[in-house]
């Protein structure tokens, strides 16, 4: 489905970083859910650049203009497109890089399956730029799913060496959430954070960038939903997340970890509380034979480090047809997984809305 | 989509594992391919449960009828359609689970998804047998695939603590992989397998499950395949090897290492050598941008332990509403980590099938 | 799709004329709704060919046997398969018409599209046989949609220069549907009947074929089911019925009239009756805007004559490169509009449980 | 797939119009291809309003701003967006039809399928005004296949009791899709057009509104694209064209007349040419089993009266509960045939370069 995605809930996106705008067409929302645009940006803008030392010094409101779907503030149930111009381009530095290609970027591959025509400016339609839109997406999704009390959330769980505590597997924490949503850094446990955010400048001090790993959760979603096999709820988040550029794992539950345990250890034993099921643990990461178990759903993310760096590189040079080096100039961030965070989350939000609005309503007489 | 996945090449699933029959619709293959049914049978013997002492002792030879798509041994172009009919069931083994489901089982959510109407026996449409015809699918797209020197396998990489070796991220060795293909517990180092064989072996004799890992590659696949938002190559791949059950994590390349590096130390390099166009390393799993870089895509896959133990565990009973012990009776695999290696082997060859169809004819004038 | 159809329910068909089988996927079915196969078999023997004197004289029962998704008579909520083996197969028949195609007929467009690789036998997955499973389906929405009192019907509208009576445009006769589905030239008006049939015979009786119409129509679809673009019901149907070989027209309530309307005229005006909203008039065919507007929707299908004729044709000789001529041996039906009415009956099924289940839950708040 | 259509390249529509703006993206179209936008502009206009007397007066130049998916005069291979700002919008026109809605018109149906939350100024997204950007998609796909070759065209066949010629079913005259791309009223046989643009005055005097039809053609497709069930070109063109506006039929070749003529009538029989099969007749209407035949695709289509006209009508009131009266105000078109045209022709390309894109590499070896 190319810049496409989703089953009952259909998301398009399209853009270049440097051309006149990205955005986003939403089909399928309901109809007559109140959407705060306000609010939107407020969630965008935890995304934004050139707000943090870690960040790109590109200056961009990301801004969403509402171009459809939207009558008197509420969803009207037909598709909810919204546009982001793009003002602060300097498509000279892109250049020179088509001529030596950024190694581990993708300025060789695109090459290759458009034959040159695509826009390199920004990184074009590669760009992590795309994830603007994404992320108003999911700041829409969002407030929907508010109103049945599901809520998405995502931290950095690892940067470089340091990690951070995770998630209570078996509940929601709103102030937590609400907390971790107001920092530039988002961690859960402060002191993991400085150590973070110090390992991120170290790298960046010597022209180089990290990666690091994400924590997501989907709480409030009723058990019941998803199907076994292909239509399972791991495949359908994962196709979402993996279409974040720079992502290259994703997991559920106690995920690698599953690797090296027993049975005994890892089942999630099930307790009648007051006629009520719950479970002891939550290594399943709230799904189960591709179905929600009515548990938090956890998941993690592997960020890769950004690929244009500073320091001097290895790579070929195209027209000369040699072997060259190449120290990558321009606006980069030396590591995305700040700003990844709320990209995360509101993909979880896109799957979570997908998912919900797609329940079959007749799963019985 | 179900129990269908696919974009040029469809398949759909079909089947509960005491009914009378499973199999696999295969949509979109090209016409003229001669496909040879004995080595298919070879192909999915390496699945069929019943020969070693870590697989459940049920005895099914696993023999895919072809009852649609092949005329005169090859492929007509119309969906080429086989099943595999269920013989060695016991069914009553399994009435005991609707009432006190198993820890870590779908039978919780099964029942909740589908009202109690599904069919329970034998796990119905969750079982693992459902990866059958899953990999019957594969052996199939294997054998056209290798009209194209493309070529996927995979082992067992982690099994408890015991970990294996890797592939070669740079190239293929035909005969290591020939060699995998003819074993019982598929490894690449021999000592590390029989380690690993002994750490299950171990489990099982305290009525317990192991977890493992698994590595999956493809290789030949040429660069410029693939896109690069959500038809990217990690998406579509991820989204099938979750359908497999037990999967809970999928990464490439380097995965979750990438979370710990530096981009200088992530990104591979490009190099000229005569003319072509090779890489120092692949950190991304031949994959950047969701587009083939022309190197093996490198995959890994997290498995969880079997949720069915003979060891007694806490559960509940649905009739009395009380908290309940169990302990699983019938014949469950300790560790399917060995049968899934050919399932993820298939998962692989669809997958790149599937990829190598859909590529666009006019990517560029 | 190539032979998959649907978005909420899916169907995948498969088969050829004169292979072992052929047969249908039905996925994502509710779990729960009893299937009676018995009846089911009587729905289908309406379409089965062997049976009058303007059907091939071909013999097969057509009975299905389920693969699975029933459990205990119910539908299990996991994909439905049911196979119809090939019976009454005569394939000499077809060796020549490799060498000289039929005029009209897909012998030659397949060759194209298949480079000769396709299965000719009976035509193979050209055959209107493939229908057979198709009626399958049909036969078990529908029992599905009684229970939501949903009935959907069809008849001879036109065959040769003959017409028959349509549809009561505003409302549903349960017993004029009920004699209608016992006959074997199904028309409303038996008077048309006969002398529709008299037209068939005198087509056959010189070696030639005759085309005709079908309406049909859905009875008791709730008002508001659609979408106003490509989500229409209009395409959805359109898009299931074109799927029927033979088909050449698809229309809806007054259809290609309307093209000699007024609005004063085709407008279907609203009447409140007893605080209930009814129409006078359904020029709409029950569809305004892509969605359902809770009258019957009325539709019309143009059936071209069989390809397939006893008369000396003028073809062409593959083999020498030169112009032949042709009289098609075998056993073709000289009308195929009788056998077609269940089929776009079942049609109308599929498509009307598809629109029932995909009916978004939430469509405002 | 709500506003969203297509296989290999698809659109996806948005927009209301009152709104912002509406407009579409094209995911899917290959790279590197010109795109002339004032020669789209020149093939939009012919769809724009205000410029005839059958048209409505608003006023609106619509001409498309493209957002992403070209670079340097070329496409890039990422999506084509393109917005159409809504300019002379007059709401308050719309205000009393939520009270009263137009007989004929999606005014009930929307506010079931919405619940009232839909836009309903000029008709929100059921508005015929989304067929504006559907056409510059069109354009677009035009100037990519025009370099292959293919070419679509579309003629007023019908107005009222008035019939137009219909296009030559062998062959395509470029002079004369030419001069029919120049004419207000398009149509081949200039009497019948001034007959036809008669009736439509004669019924806009009386407060009235007129239907008709449309004959359309792709020349130059291939032969062998398609597929025998479900994905056929008949199925897949239908599906597009009952997505627009006020089309109630689709027919290929002969359409409905086949319903009255035998096979030895209609078969196109095929003759040897110069080694090249050709066909004697285009009955078929140049597919043939679902796939083409290399003959031009002709098909027509039946267009209703537009709901809106000034003549009293009866309807009901939604506030009273009780039955009413309702002239409609704000500019409408008494006939939409005309500006249809484009929009057919359009639909038509978009089709085509789906087809053509989606072409299988691999159909035999």
């Amino acid at each position: 489905m190319s810049s496409m995605w989703g089953t009952t809930l259909k998301i398009s996106l399209f853009g270049e970083s440097h051309g006149p705008a990205i955005g986003v067409v939403m089909d399928g929302l309901p109809s007559g859910c109140p959407i705060d645009l306000e609010q939107a940006a407020v969630y965008c803008r935890r995304r934004a650049p050139g707000r943090t030392p870690w960040s790109t010094a590109r200056q961009e409101d990301d801004l969403a203009e509402v171009l459809s779907g939207l009558y008197r503030g509420r969803t009207s149930g037909t598709p909810l497109t919204a546009i982001i111009r793009n003002r602060d381009t300097r498509s000279a530095d892109y250049e020179a890089l088509q001529q030596r290609p950024r190694p581990g970027h993708a300025d060789l591959t695109a090459r290759r399956r458009y034959g040159g025509f695509q826009d390199p400016r920004g990184s074009g339609h590669f760009s992590g730029r795309l994830t603007a839109p994404l992320t108003f997406a999911g700041a829409v999704c969002s407030q929907i799913l508010a109103r049945y009390n599901i809520r998405t959330a995502a931290h950095i769980c690892q940067s470089g060496a340091v990690k951070d505590q995770l998630f209570d597997p078996l509940s929601c924490d709103p102030a937590q959430l609400d907390a971790l949503a107001g920092r530039d850094f988002p961690v859960l446990d402060a002191a993991s954070g400085t150590r973070m955010a110090d390992a991120v400048l170290d790298a960046a001090a010597s022209g180089d960038s990290l990666g690091g790993a994400i924590e997501g959760a989907v709480f409030g979603l009723q058990a019941g939903l998803g199907d076994p096999m292909f239509d399972n709820l791991e495949s359908q988040l994962a196709s979402l997340l993996f279409g974040i550029p720079a992502v290259k794992g994703v997991s559920f539950g106690a995920g690698f970890q599953a690797a090296g345990m027993r049975g005994s250890e890892f089942n999630d034993r099930p307790v009648m509380n007051k006629n009520e099921i719950t479970f002891l643990g939550n290594n399943s990461g709230g799904v189960i034979g591709g179905i929600s178990t009515g548990q938090p759903i956890l998941f993690q993310v592997a960020v890769r480090p950004p690929a244009s760096i500073g320091r001097e590189q290895q790579t070929i040079d195209l027209v000369s047809g040699e072997n060259a080096v190449l120290a990558v100039r321009g606006r980069h961030d030396p590591c995305i997984v700040p700003r990844a965070v709320p990209v995360v989350e509101a993909a979880a939000a896109i799957f979570a809305l997908d998912v919900l609005l797609g329940a079959r309503r007749w799963s019985h007489d």
